[in-house]
């Protein structure tokens, strides 16, 4: 953890500094796996699958024994807590759902938009120790809600060969269409390409480490869209002499523990606040499994004292972060000038692992300063906005002119001669 | 023009096929440039402007008396279609605005979304024959609609350093904030590393040759958010027998007219209409300025005659185009069962260039198949949609045992913790 009191603006963007990706320098290794994926299909899938994941697969498709036997094998309690969370992510994202409204600017022309689900969508799990059955909910239930007709996942098996039960039963409750037992580079390969098994998707969702982050965007250079640029995550607590120093420090925690590379960051406007927080930061520490993953990264954490709400704030919207806890008194107001952060939470009861399991929103948000263009997953990661539009002859004839003036002038003729033949046709009419 | 007659439906893939795209193979030139204007800024933008453009500028921006001598050289016919087409296009991007309303899952959890524009935004313009003024108000209407606080063009000059007339009356009318003589690589270089004079942007928008687009690729993989990837134009028309072939020879030729590399496809039920709109683009073509252009892209066009209307929208859902027009009797039932197209139009009365200029919405559109996952610009493009949420001592007791549960199940303790801590202070306080 590094204290750093009253910075000089001039010394913000190094201050803001996160650690650099290039993943294009991935590119090479990448490719190489991904064109193999793409001309040999489920046999290069295989051969993949037992080089890295160091397993022999029978079929590559979890079969609806495998899934009963697991969804058997999970817990009353966490299958309630994930239907809790399903529920109210199911609740949220409903609430985004885009209906067009039908719009004349002028009289005869009729315009609207109107939101179609992605048909096929593909949706990467990462393996590793822990199970993220939450992000399969928060990949899966907006793309159910979106309409979406084919939902695929992917998700590396452990070395027996089988997926965690946890994920199987969030996949399952969540609508998931078919899940296959890959991994990696060769996952985002297959969905991004089809083989004789796994459907070729024209979406990619999901985490993932800086080899399925570089596959995913190199096959999105050209051949299927995906949700959005990743990084490391990382949290920033905003806070004032009001804020609970043993809420912060847990809070910081929380993003500490993900990985090596995540960071925290403390912008506060009280000097005592960022000295408690460093205390109770080590006591807390102490008790953590992941003690040391934690450790590691809050090398990368800065506590940064400023003079006012308003530095802080504008400290905050320079950093863009993913998360943003505001615990300060007036933490309504402080949030109304929130301009760049993925997704914020407010008051001392809010902290982020509530936005990442259960409270309804989403967590899959934009890292590494991408909140200044990108916006989290939504409902609107899962739809187009295909839009219509009608003209009627007195619409025609109060635009047509307009049309065929701007289209001579761009020297595009054929342009206006599609108006100007019908124009004709509405005087012949006449 | 290669007529087709009730393909088979393996034969589809091969028919629907598009010229390839491959801007990977000129990521070595474009990173070169873009590398020299990252470190060297203006002095790289000068150099490569008289390299590319020939031209040697002595100041990059637009100066406000070379604004006004622009704009007061536009003819009054001009200035008031472009008018109009920007107060149609400010109209239907108006209604896009997105408000989010308060959601409560559990009580004492509420959640929401709040748009907030992108504050910097770069528009691309290309150079050449015809002077895209209508890009500018697709792209710079919105952007000021959504907030934006800072709203950046680049255009390359002409040879002797001017920008055209029109370009700069569409900027000034739609509130672009500065202008810059700066064309290619370096300009998409420039607005995503910044210069001494030009400003870096969060997202770049605009068409552009292969360079740009590679060059806008490259920088999007880590750097920069862009609007969409980029591919040659293509219209679709679906028609029936009721159709006037007279206007879809022109809808085809407008198309066929952007580009060598430009497609325009007709799918129709109507063999009559097949051999009646050949004989009509023969006719019309000989009058067309751009008739060499056309006759070039012509040969990548297919006119496909299928069984019924049933196939024609399979088959136009599989060819996902940019613009899709329905000339059939019943277009308003046929359009429901669109799900794969850019912008759909209805009916004999509206062609594309209807939406190229003049009907509200907007022209920049997924081409090559993205239709498939992207969405055209609109107001979404220019904003982010930041989540809130807010807890409150119930919400917390409703919803934290869930996530203490998922938590403890992810293996992530300090999420659990940061729950933990929380329910133990409300528990002290009663």
């Amino acid at each position: 953890m590094k204290l750093i009191k009253y910075p000089e603006r001039r010394d913000w963007p190094e201050l803001l500094k996160r650690p650099a990706l290039n993943t294009e320098s991935l590119f090479d290794t990448v490719r190489t796996i991904i064109d193999k994926v793409k001309e040999e299909g489920d046999k290069a899938v295989r051969e993949y699958e037992a080089l890295f994941d160091k397993v022999t697969l029978q079929t590559i498709i979890v079969s609806p024994e495998e899934m009963e036997k697991g969804i058997a094998s999970v817990s009353d309690e966490l299958k309630s807590a994930i239907s809790l969370a399903k529920r109210n992510i199911e609740t949220f994202h409903s609430s985004q759902r885009f209906v067009g409204e039908k719009v004349s600017a002028a009289n005869g022309v009729t315009c609207w938009q109107k939101a179609v689900g992605i048909e096929k969508v593909g949706l990467y799990i990462p393996g590793g120790t822990a199970p993220l059955f939450s992000t399969v909910l928060m990949l899966a239930v907006p793309a159910k809600l979106a309409g979406c007709k084919e939902i695929v996942l992917c998700t590396p098996p452990d070395k027996e060969g089988n997926v965690h039960p946890a994920i199987l039963f969030a996949a399952w409750l969540a609508g998931v269409d078919k899940i296959f037992k890959v991994g990696g580079v060769q996952a985002i390969a297959a969905m991004a390409y089809g083989t004789e098994t796994i459907p070729k998707v024209y979406k990619i969702f999901g985490p993932g480490n800086q080899y399925v982050t570089a596959a995913k965007q190199l096959v999105s250079l050209r051949d299927v869209a995906i949700d959005m640029p990743a990084g490391p995550s990382e949290v920033e607590v905003l806070a004032d002499d009001s804020a609970n120093p043993a809420f912060v420090a847990a809070d910081l925690l929380s993003q500490a523990e993900h990985g090596v590379d995540s960071q925290a960051m403390l912008i506060t406007t009280s000097e005592k606040l960022q000295t408690e927080v460093v205390a109770e930061i080590e006591r807390q520490l102490a008790n953590l499994p992941r003690k040391e993953i934690a450790e590691k990264s809050l090398n990368n954490s800065k506590l940064i004292l400023v003079r006012d709400i308003e530095e802080a704030l504008e400290l905050t919207n320079a950093y863009a972060p993913e998360h943003l806890i505001i615990e300060t008194r007036d933490y309504q107001k402080v949030a109304e000038d929130v301009v760049n952060a993925g997704s914020v939470f407010l008051g001392s009861l809010t902290p982020e692992s509530a936005g990442d399991y259960a409270s309804g929103t989403n967590h899959t948000l934009p890292t590494n300063g991408y909140a200044k263009a990108y916006s989290g997953v939504s409902l609107d990661s899962f739809i187009r906005k295909i839009t219509f539009q009608e003209i009627l002859p007195e619409g025609l004839r109060n635009i047509g002119p307009a049309i065929e003036e701007m289209a001579a002038n761009e020297h595009l003729d054929a342009h206006k001669n599609a108006v100007t033949v019908r124009l004709n046709a509405l005087k012949e009419m006449n």
